[in-house]
């Protein structure tokens, strides 16, 4: 069993803004993140598949197929992006944090993988300082 | 003679969008930047000022001085700020590229500087890809 | 279950020597790390939590908090400290290694969080190529 | 139980062609993999082994022997190599990709480890985008 | 005057080798770099033009424009290529070390470079501790 | 004429404290880098020369040669050791700040290094935002 790991990256807007709350509450819990014209971030995501090596190709899977997939059902979704208005898989009334987002790109991925590989972890680093990570349980 | 360099990181969102022009120029000059509901970047700014280190501190400059003049000038404005709408050094008929970004930071920097230091240059990377400078002249 | 982890950076003093050993020992064992009068590094250390991330917020833990706990209860003492000599939590007669240091940082971090998350791993990165982890067990 | 980590890097060229399959099926896939002149990349291997620090000297192993025995047993006979033709260890019907090399390296480094330490991981990192793990299982 | 930089990766094979020498007088004065069957490396091409930046675009030039450009005149034609063998514009008495290359590349680039922007420097990253630069005199 | 730069890194500890001060003017001026029981960094130190790649090697100088100088003349002075007690070079009554460094080690470099190249720049970067350089003059 081994481990691949293909880094994609995107640029997008968003804010942290809970709508049944006030404008009080809001800028207390989210400080800066509720500014409400939007802010932004380089966005990093880790993909990680895991299964055996192919015995002629030595892939557990192209990486080059694995970041089309990537690319289609994800970062061509966000990339450029507001992740609060334009992307449909990304619920209205949930706050585009990077702990939701992993969870929302697994599901979106998930399905869409080849049978010989297992997808093992999506890490998403948002800032230099701020990363979240999920294995799908 | 020595130069230092402080850098300094924020994110924000932007988009780039010429008023004057149609839905369809903006879309063939600017692509993906010109999503109509912003995108935005974590930015790093590195500000280099040049002058002789002083015989008792070593220093050019206090470096958090520096910072501390930065933060006061350019980050508190744009740090988690919409490019476009929210920071008043930024002119609502200038796009908000890292090239235009580099020259409005250096006119609010340079006049709150001490006369120990010249300001040298400043270079804003906007992704892993793209960075700008500029030297004042 | 998302895990989220913070990275915070601290720059310290410290070297390796045991007390009742010979200065020939301490060469011999610990090299350049047993400079009598100390050398040092710039630290990396990355916190990870995990839980569910919260209907509202979106938040396993907020960031900013979390940030706030590690540096007052890690951070605080160890920045432009000597971990030999400076730091309270540390034992006199321990080495203040990448591999003891985690576990130290653990025991004084763990008691603090707040229920709703685990804390799941620290890491602490000494150099570009040495790098310590601790999951509590 | 700790885990300690060391990274060493090196340069080396490789291709990804099956000699049994034409020149179409190899292109096709492998793409510019398959460039019949080779092509290169800069590798950095992460080693982790975990153990019980030692009570003297802090050490889960010495960072410095493990390097040596990294070196002694990979680094030196994969630097400055060629994959495909010059590592005695690599088996000329298999395709020197990062998923095939980490189980490999595995094979050469864990039987000249201490005894006090397992080997926990290695990662092999090709590009900015592109890394393979092995946990020996 | 703004200075604009992009950042394009690459990855190929090379050795330094001096037809005319003997292997002795190779081996001393190119050590590993001299393995007859070729190491490789990731290089990081930056590209820097300098211009004004245009009043309604708030570009010195395109980025995507410049990109598609050192693509097409020279990522293409060295990326998963042989240094030595397979690129037309590298002489194949000239040893392909990083000062060479920078200079081969500003020959390549420099002639289908748009008329509003001077190229300034090409860069070029061979491992984490050798970079060469080019001003063009 | 080509620019070749080579990167070493060194560990060090030191702290900041003018001897005929008081300590309360050292920890005002100097702040936590006035601690008495010093603290440290991971330093990298960019060398770059300048001249013409020779015809026959490609080389503005050996890399691995400069390297070599580099290390006998600063960094094995350096490397694990106190900046304010170790070092010959650094006089007693100098603050280590990063702009007093790269003059002194331009001033050690500078003789050793051979005729057929110019020091050109020495850049020193003390953290991941604070860093210092010296053209000669």
């Amino acid at each position: 069993m081994v481990y691949l790991t293909r880094v994609e990256r995107f640029n997008a807007a968003h804010k942290l803004w809970v709508k049944d709350w006030s404008d009080e509450q809001n800028n207390e819990v989210f400080g800066r993140c509720a500014n409400a014209n939007w802010h932004g971030h380089n966005y990093s995501l880790h993909i990680t598949v895991k299964g055996t090596p192919d015995p002629f190709t030595g892939f557990v899977m192209d990486a080059k197929k694995l970041s089309d997939i990537v690319k289609a059902r994800i970062i061509d979704k966000v990339d450029h992006r507001n992740l609060n208005l334009d992307v449909p898989f990304i619920p209205s009334d949930c706050q585009p944090t990077s702990e939701n987002l992993v969870v929302f790109f697994w599901q979106e991925l998930y399905p869409h993988l080849p049978p010989e590989v297992d997808l093992h972890r999506l890490m998403l680093q948002e800032t230099d300082t701020i990363y979240a990570e999920y294995f799908g349980e």
